[in-house]
């Protein structure tokens, strides 16, 4: 399917056309919830999850069957700057091994039954360096918003977004004190792996970039300070929004990635749940500033849309209770 | 299989007779793991999930094919203290829901691929008010350990157990208290949704048990205090760890059955892990006295193991990056 935007301030009204959650569907999966044998809430967060995405499918009573993980891979300009512990050769290594089926990623798809795409974006000509100029001209963020649009699958009905790209927590890190305000130590973590002064040269960079593209409109915040694969995802979670696809978020990158997005038009990211609280360092207080609760916690921050992946099974089981238990009826067991 | 015991006496022996992890399947675990296509430690807690489980199948690349989910159920004397929202008639129709397939653990073992059981114990003779004798002779304790025991499919690579007994976590506060001491109002939760004033009757009537029983001896302790549920659990948590099968604790019901094997013979548990903290009150402490960190925290108190088996999906995902991810030199990647 075409993008229906061919720049970014039609892309903006795009986000804007969006339709919500069904409210019929959600108060009919509420009905249903309170007769389901069990007691009352006694499925905590369960139960809250079944109706979010019970309103998204506009159904009172929804299945997953299809879920989607899409990896979208970028090269950034600004790891001059030896802000990675890794060299940025490794990006488009991983991108083979994404195609082969070695990442972790490509498990945790299986396991969790997700078709998994791989999109690596002109890996070849890295994005500009952002404390020197912006990351990228109008033309190139538009068309990685537009290959994350197109990736998605309309017959999908849940979205992971992930990502790869060598430097791309300096980019995410450099998004999120844009979008939030605070200082650049707030948000800039150690990625991979840096030591002390690798840190310390990422905050700077974060610092300087900031600095340089000050700006208040979050999608040319994206275009100076982001990446390929940060565009992507965000115009996968748009197009998930227009296909009325939920989406999982992943940690600190696809967080940033969508924080756009939620600057950008108020409510734009209802449609979607935080799979997990990354290891990585800002990421708390990014969730915090989307007002997302994580689902998860175990201290991953690998990227590649894994915490994510592993939130699907979550919901799976979230959709299962809810769509296929007995009602107290049904069952005839006496309801409390 | 026939359980090794037939008193507690014996039982207790059995406790010390259990064999620990393979220390060669670890330490080749955690080279293998060192080597994969990812940055070190970037898959957090679960890494640590992976060596673990690996110690205990004793293969340093293993799988999980075979999960599997046993479900107990018991009927409580105590309810004649007016200590739950539901009427115990409630246990026998929710087993009859259990085995056509309509409950949410159902769904859950679906979900997540597990074979599950369900074994109703004697639930037309329900155990001894404890606030007036002890809840079960030894024989009935034994012979409800002896049925944990059996139900564990000795060729399953994964268990879980939960339970359904209306009055339950009446019990599991008790057993939990005369295990760890504290409060009463400690222990005790609103279990299926008691109001303040059944509160109140709860922790009293946990408080009068305990101090009817008074024993320093932790299988005298189930055989007072506890229930016929709770003993199986306890029964097949001991027989995993004879077959080398590990395990997922479900919540405060589980674990207080499973406390029980943990004062008895020290590192009882160490092939389990804590599945989620529960919402029930006193599952926080509890972990905490266990010394485990639950995996998940949704807020779910349902017991029937329902929060250990949505921990299945975690454990699957981290058993699949673990045995399946290529590592540098296969993928041709660059390590950092």
């Amino acid at each position: 399917m075409q993008a229906p935007f061919t720049t970014l301030s039609t892309f903006q009204k795009t986000l804007g056309t969006a339709a919500g959650p069904d409210a019929d569907a959600i108060a009919a999966a509420a009905a249903r919830n309170a007769q389901l044998t069990k007691p009352p809430g006694a499925l905590g967060r369960l139960e809250d999850l079944a109706l979010w995405y019970a309103g998204w499918r506009g159904t009172p009573r929804p299945q997953i069957t299809g879920p989607q993980v899409l990896v979208f891979a970028g090269n950034h300009g600004v790891c001059a700057q030896g802000v990675s512990a890794f060299p940025p050769e490794v990006t488009v290594q991983m991108v083979a091994n994404f195609k082969q089926g070695g990442a972790a990623i490509n498990q945790l798809s299986r396991t969790f039954g997700a078709q998994m795409d791989v999109h690596a974006l002109d890996l070849d000509r890295p994005t500009a360096d952002f404390t020197q100029a912006p990351a990228m001209s109008e033309e190139d963020c538009v068309a990685a918003l537009q290959t994350g649009w197109t990736a998605v699958d309309p017959a999908a009905d849940l979205l992971v977004t992930g990502e790869m790209g060598i430097g791309n927590t300096t980019s995410a890190a450099a998004l999120a004190m844009a979008l939030y305000g605070g200082e650049a130590a707030d948000w800039t973590g150690r990625g991979t792996g840096v030591d002390d002064s690798g840190l310390a040269r990422k905050i700077a960079v974060v610092e300087a970039g900031v600095a340089l593209h000050a700006t208040d409109d979050p999608l040319e915040v994206l275009r100076c300070l982001g990446g390929r694969e940060l565009a992507a995802m965000a115009g996968a979670i748009a197009a998930a929004r227009h296909h009325g696809i939920p989406v999982i978020l992943d940690g600190f990158i696809c967080s940033a990635a969508a924080a756009v997005l939620a600057k950008a038009q108020e409510g734009a990211l209802d449609h979607a749940v935080a799979g997990h609280l990354s290891a990585e360092g800002g990421h708390g207080r990014l969730l915090a500033a989307l007002g997302k609760e994580p689902l998860l916690n175990l201290g991953l921050r690998l990227g590649e849309g894994s915490g994510a992946a592993l939130a699907i099974g979550v919901l799976k089981g979230a959709i299962a209770c809810h769509s296929d238990m007995a009602t107290f009826a049904e069952a005839g067991v006496t309801d409390g």
